[in-house]
């Protein structure tokens, strides 16, 4: 085995899991047992993470559509409703755990008064998000993960306010998970159409196999270390632009393009310039990206009930010939629409400024983090691979005054 | 390569790296091309890291005896001294760096008054480590490298001395980088025998091929993600038990074998109990870990200028019954001194509360972390392994109303 260096692990697998299955061959995405085009459009964010943590979807009364957050998230950990006094328990639990400290507060505003960017305050919350909060620490795991599923569009939210020179807003418990995220952001109640929309977009994303974040939270738990670092890790980690960085670029490509009003001039002079479009090609899959589908479907609702149709016909159109045109320039490579493309628009569409589009899939992968450092916990072993070594050996010592 | 999991990715190889080279079966370890017998008696921190990102030895002139602090991190990074000028910018540009300031002090401060473990509160002074540091970001991973590497020891000490209740000690700029560190713990200036004792530890475990945490900083980076994101993963992933968590609870082992003044006693009692012993046995080495020998001569220099002989006397007899008796309770097994046995005496030794002894390991470590993380830029491919799905696949959906 060391004789071969597996430099980037391709095809080497690290873990059982029964949380998603991705067939990159055929561009077949599976999340919980459900293909995502079943998946996404239809469940709200609590069922998804419902789904990855008990394998099941909630039942009705588990999930009552007129539910409050905290009993959606009761449900999702507890795999049952709260009673009345339980539910009051856990709404001061949770109202608790979603705020952010006055010190992390202040680290987030330098942030955001240093302009770093929004993955980086994510990283320095999230580091923090055990402070303030007496949950049993490391010997509650589950504690962790909750913990981190609420706090994180809060400390996006915090930042972001911060940012634009304004007030934090506090979050609202009478809101979903989704839904809070958006107000939180503008300080106003979001529309049907772009929550429904987010939404999609949470589900679509929240697990995808062992994703080098996710890899990275189990890699962090397998030292037995707790699921706050976890989560702090895989922040870090999807931070790279191979990996959670390219739909901003996308939208300014899109956003480029329309202005042109000449999409096909626009892809034939990047190509002749030997330059790359962005929202084509991934490491896994040799189709258009399953996820693609089910945002476009999710964007072209939205856009018909709330958006600017202009913009996405122009997208549409793009598509299409940077497909062909794609394929015609570079014959050996599969280059189809990946993820990254329809979440530019479907984010952009529901007001998701572009600075944030990293953190907001942060916002959902989270679910799957926490699922997939839950789920290495169970049946842990040390991850601990071996490098090749190409240096010297045998060097002696000589004192700093006779080199 | 699908069909077969590899849990632990044990004898994967997943980089080539010049930084250090470890023979289990033979019980070696060499660290940039030196035996680690041979570089950490002898080294200077500044000497280890300079000998990790550069491959070689400074030479006199680049590090003389009387070399500041300021010089001889410029060398580390720069391979050649600074003039005057160079040399004024230089030690502004550092105390800057070194430094942390008041908001992340706050969030240290915080984490000392609910007594989050240290490694905590260093994930979360290390996530904000380029707060206050406009050092040219992402764009500049030197720089983010020699942030890491100066301000660790600085969180470390704000963290335990607001545990203390006491105020943070600023740290001295005319000291060297082991010896800053203990004043700015105790506010006193640490004698040579401690320095020594301290800088031995220090270089002995500053690289050690690709254990989980140098593993994970560099699964970071392979996304293109920063340095100091690397190392706050890196913080979190040494934190676990199975990684950076025993060198305490070896401490506390021989302190009660210490008092019990019967070792074999001791050592029977445990056996028969069915429980561990702590400070023997390695993933990697199938013999004594070299590192313990380099750490037990560096204990007994110390020990025989400044500390406690009698303790360590119990030490050493301890270590031959337990490894004796190991051998025929576990007789399968190999079970010889690690590197944490060693670890814990010689820092108990020179002053070091066992709280911070993973603190202290990675203040060591991140030299190696981030010369990984270099090394890991230079020639990059996203680290992405794959699982093996064990769930369902093709769930349909149904309303909650109807499940």
């Amino acid at each position: 085995m060391e004789d071969q260096i597996s430099r980037g692990l391709e095809g080497v697998a690290v873990a059982e899991t029964r949380l998603s299955y991705i067939d990159g061959a055929a561009g077949e995405l599976v999340i919980g047992g459900f293909p995502v085009e079943e998946l996404a459009p239809n469940a709200t964010y609590e069922e998804s993470v419902f789904l990855l943590l008990y394998d099941r979807l909630p039942d009705a009364e588990e999930l009552a559509p007129n539910a409050t957050y905290e009993e959606s998230v009761f449900l999702l950990l507890h795999d049952r409703l709260p009673d009345a006094d339980e539910l009051d328990a856990f709404r001061a639990d949770l109202a608790a755990r979603r705020g952010v400290g006055d010190k992390v507060r202040h680290v987030l505003r330098q942030a955001a008064e240093e302009d770093k960017p929004a993955m980086d305050a994510l990283r320095m919350g999230v580091a923090a998000a055990n402070l303030g909060h007496d949950d049993g620490g490391d010997a509650d795991p589950e504690a962790h993960a909750r913990r981190a599923i609420a706090v994180l569009p809060t400390i996006v939210a915090t930042y972001w306010r911060y940012r634009q020179g304004k007030d934090p807003v506090e979050p609202r418990e009478d809101l979903r998970h989704a839904a809070n995220y958006l107000y939180m952001l503008t300080g106003e109640e979001p529309g049907d159409a772009a929550v429904r929309g987010l939404e999609t977009y949470l589900n679509s994303v929240v697990d995808h196999g062992l994703n080098a974040s996710t890899f990275s939270a189990r890699v962090v738990v397998s030292t037995e270390s707790d699921l706050v670092s976890a989560a702090t890790a895989a922040v870090g980690t999807l931070k790279g632009p191979l990996h959670g960085g390219a739909p901003g670029p996308a939208l300014e490509m899109l956003r480029e393009v329309h202005e042109s009003g000449d999409p096909e001039g626009y892809v034939r002079e990047k190509l002749d310039a030997g330059e790359r479009l962005m929202g084509f090609g991934h490491r896994v899959y040799r189709t258009r990206d399953p996820r693609a589908g089910v945002l476009e479907a999710a964007a072209e609702r939205f856009y018909g009930a709330d958006g600017d149709t202009d913009f996405f016909g122009t997208v549409r159109s793009f598509e299409d010939i940077a497909v062909n045109l794609l394929a015609e320039h570079k014959p050996g490579r599969t280059l189809e629409t990946n993820v990254e493309f329809y979440t530019a628009v479907l984010l952009d569409g529901v007001d998701i400024p572009k600075e944030l589009f990293t953190t907001t899939f942060a916002i959902s992968r989270v679910g799957g983090w926490m699922a997939h450092a839950l789920e290495q916990r169970e049946d842990n072993r040390l991850i601990r691979p071996v490098s090749r070594y190409v240096g010297d050996t045998g060097r002696s010592w000589t004192p700093a005054e006779e080199r």
